[in-house]
């Protein structure tokens, strides 16, 4: 039995700076935190789009955090995926770090095109007088990507990342596998992650470089994960990835 | 035709710090503000339970947000309000800013059933060494209801209102006068909101002082609201209320 490809590939799990691109990536709203004029934090809801990974806002002056922004520029954005889970702890998010400035030139072109490509009802007041838009460089980031998976990631990891690109299709990926394949889940878990003795398994998430996997055994719950041969470069890959798992789990790795 | 019952009611619709307490009320997680070791703002997610509309934080000393609070008790919380609208500009928010400190004696004890209450998940993990509870004590409001409907309220305004006894009804109640009772719904423009030359009307809103509509007319869209007798004071009575206003609506007025 083969547990995991470590001769293909340097790593079977997406990283910090992976994780944070890809819940960035998710969604385009979340939180900005900004200092008010007593140096005070202020929390506040914001729209963004991304550049390179780094967070476009469009904000006014006439807003509490287009005046603190104006006046200081140290800011933060908290951005969580979203999810059905019922649990509010074991949501994936991320906070994002650092200074915001004031794009210029064709950067200025790009950012208003990553703005209104992620929130496209910004058309209607991006160019008013009192709106400007501030892109956050990014200097600190902290991951969290549900129970027990946290880390840190530099500036430079993250800005060198991608977003997964199987996240789209992730969440019905996962619901599917569970609700019709419980026993390739569970070949997986015997014959592919070193669970001999698992009674049923479950998917918990699947990503570009496989599947993470709760599985139950009369020894007790395992967290563990199988792993594709090479990491899947687009959303469509993931069904024939699966597929090709469970062949190789069906037949004993 | 009467449009609004200004004899019996003060008002006709929630205020500012009706409509925080009511967002405040209607999840358990928002996103924190806290100050950095350098006085930057940091964004981060967190779960909350209420205390007379103050939120009862449970954080970790070591993760970065439990930190700062432990050097800097200043900190604000963004909370956004569940919503289905794909256009997130729309959705109900609000920012409570102030001091946070450690309850004591009752009010520990209250606290702690606040937050177990809210985050039933936190009996995991709040007896932890590591894990203390904070009192935001609010001080500012900024509430944003929905396009157009934004404002401040006072600490002594938030702390005197109550969550509206409605809302966990409203967003079906919504749904089904729209789904199936449009003719009701253009009969409350005409002759109860002083539409007349109304062609249809959508529901937007149901609050407990009456529904917010939107009218359409051969001279544009109109945002108007029709109310109750008396403001309602259970989530069961909104069907009753809305059934009335559909007759009072039918019968001219």
């Amino acid at each position: 039995v083969v547990g995991y490809r470590s001769d293909v590939a340097s790593r079977d799990r997406p990283s910090a700076a992976e994780g944070a691109r890809t819940i960035a990536a998710s969604t385009n709203s979340g939180t900005l935190a900004t200092l008010g004029a007593g140096g005070e934090p202020w929390a506040s809801f914001v729209t963004y789009g991304l550049l390179a990974g780094a967070p476009v806002l469009c904000v006014s002056t006439l807003a509490e955090h287009g005046r603190n922004l104006a006046a200081d520029q140290r800011a933060s954005i908290s951005i969580v995926s979203p999810s059905n889970d019922p649990d509010p702890q074991a949501w994936a998010r991320v906070t994002l770090a650092g200074v915001a400035d004031r794009p210029v030139g064709d950067e200025l072109a790009a950012a208003r095109h990553a703005h209104l490509s992620a929130v496209p009802g910004a058309a209607g007041y991006l160019d008013f007088a009192d709106f400007t838009l501030w892109v956050l460089r990014v200097s600190r980031v902290r991951w969290y990507g549900g129970y027990g998976q946290m880390d840190v990631a530099t500036d430079v990891e993250y800005a060198a990342a991608e977003p997964d690109p199987v996240a789209p299709n992730a969440a019905r990926a996962v619901a599917h596998l569970n609700a019709d394949h419980a026993e390739s889940l569970l070949d997986m878990a015997k014959n592919l992650a070193g669970y001999p003795d698992a009674t049923s398994a479950t998917c918990t998430g699947a990503d570009r470089y496989g599947l993470a996997l709760t599985v139950d055994t009369p020894r007790g719950l395992a967290y563990t994960r199988v792993s594709y041969p090479n990491p899947l470069e687009s959303p469509a890959d993931l069904r024939s990835a699966a597929t090709e798992l469970a062949e190789r789990a069906r037949i004993g790795g």
